[in-house]
């Protein structure tokens, strides 16, 4: 395991690099906007989302230079999403990767924007995706765009809000875990394939193995918010109950709720085996997920 | 001017089945989030920027049906960024275009949302865009996705904000109008040029004109909010003087600022000459938004 978390390292490191030279200097003016958004960007992320575009171009033997756009997108986007989700009229969070969350250090205004901001580089990162046989902006765009929007990404929250204080069934927290969880993990390896010129046959089998990590890695993630301490979270532990929210542990008790993410990880698995040899490090992820610290 | 009036009511129908069509319903889940989206994108709008992209396309003998798809993306951007603008955490407004704001109707949190899926939306908008000889999706994403970026529509805003109160110089005010009004003005018309496949010179005519129009069009909504009601604007008018705001009637005086607009107008109309006769359309509009109404 300390071969893949050595490359894990270096694979955040290439990202963020990456990032770095994608999104304007903090003395771009008006610089309090290019800073608040860096301050969200550069707050020690693990970049899981964009380690799997990368490794999902590498198993469809894709370089890492063209996968850098959309891998870097898809953290943009996922970040941006934080920034609002924080937000005192949403989760009402002040503390995120252990630091004070954007909206305490910036005010609410220019958390918004910073918001705004990172949503909107992110079109023109993806966009910039190098074009492949099959693949062109239009479908990288439309790719983002569909997940990021309101029937997904954004509407998972919008059911998140609206289900706080509910007692939801299983069938529904499902629905909100694709819509806010899998659906950009999914992405990210849609995309890193798109960029790798992949087959319809390689881009189903990322789909589904994508879709079914990210269904594991919210049940994973109910599961530490009831496990772990603030300190080893980074952010506000037992937050799920403390908003009465619905969680896997809630509805189906701890031991449950682990073996449900044993299952879906095997699912995820299951999924690769059209990518043949070159999805190791893809397997390798999805196992190493299952016993996080990821 | 009645012909004129005519055909802009025409094509602001023509715009509001486009925006019809293109937005999910209202009965798509999660209806919350759909049904906020369609309230402030109906919400009585004149259609400004959809109707200069449109002329613009008819100019460089363009088709309406390619054209809509920027028309349509811009105006979403457009309604996006009054959502988030008029937030409790920024300019705090409650009334638009006569009705109740986003968040006072919807509550904040859902208002954010609403402004995130309408930026989101104004992407898979305008990656429709049917590529022409010289451009294609990546090129109509990144004008769309600079013009709102931190440098352009959101810098402005936050210079806005960081504005109020101060005494800014002419200089820093029309910084500000370029990059809050004059740039996304500017790309309606860029935009519907490039679907059209203009040729480099017609579209800097159009940069040219959308630039000088954006300048004049914000000085004239200064000059209105001083000298019309709230009821005829259908916004809270003399707003800026109650924030301490900076503005061309502040700085200098109702008639120099009129003069201003004027000559703002006439050098938008200088910079259509490379496009000929075609650009009627463009030129009686430029002449209406100064005797506005508009």
């Amino acid at each position: 395991m300390s071969e893949l978390k050595t490359w894990l390292k270096s694979q955040q490191e290439i990202v963020d690099r990456a990032l770095d030279s994608l999104l304007p200097s903090e003395d771009t003016r008006p610089t309090t906007i290019h800073q608040a958004m860096r301050y969200s960007m550069f707050a020690g992320g693990k970049r899981l989302r964009p380690v799997l575009c990368l490794a999902a171009a590498e198993a469809c033997s894709g370089n890492i230079e063209a996968a850098l756009f959309p891998a870097s997108a898809v953290e943009v986007m996922h970040t941006y999403s934080l920034v609002h989700d924080d937000l005192p009229c949403m989760d009402d969070d002040d503390l995120r990767r252990g630091r004070p969350t954007a909206h305490v250090v910036y005010g609410e205004g220019i958390a918004v924007l910073a918001g705004d901001a990172l949503l909107t580089e992110a079109f023109t990162i993806v966009a910039q995706t190098p074009t492949t046989k099959r693949y062109n902006a239009r479908d990288y765009v439309l790719e983002l765009s569909q997940t990021g929007g309101s029937k997904k990404l954004i509407g998972g929250q919008v059911l998140d809000l609206e289900g706080e204080g509910k007692n939801l069934n299983q069938e529904q927290l499902v629905h909100i875990h694709e819509a806010k969880t899998a659906a950009l993990l999914c992405s990210s390896l849609r995309l890193g394939g798109m960029s790798a010129n992949c087959s319809a046959e390689q881009l189903q089998a990322l789909t589904d193995f994508g879709y079914n990590l990210g269904l594991a890695f919210q049940v994973i993630d109910d599961i530490l918010d009831v496990t772990q301490t603030t300190e080893q979270l980074g952010k506000t532990a037992g937050k799920d109950e403390s908003v009465d929210k619905s969680t896997y542990p809630a509805i189906l008790g701890l031991e449950e709720a682990k073996a449900e993410a044993v299952r879906l990880t095997q699912l995820a698995l299951d999924a690769l085996k059209p990518l043949g040899e070159q999805a190791t490090r893809l397997e390798q992820i999805a196992r190493y997920m299952l016993e996080r610290e990821y």
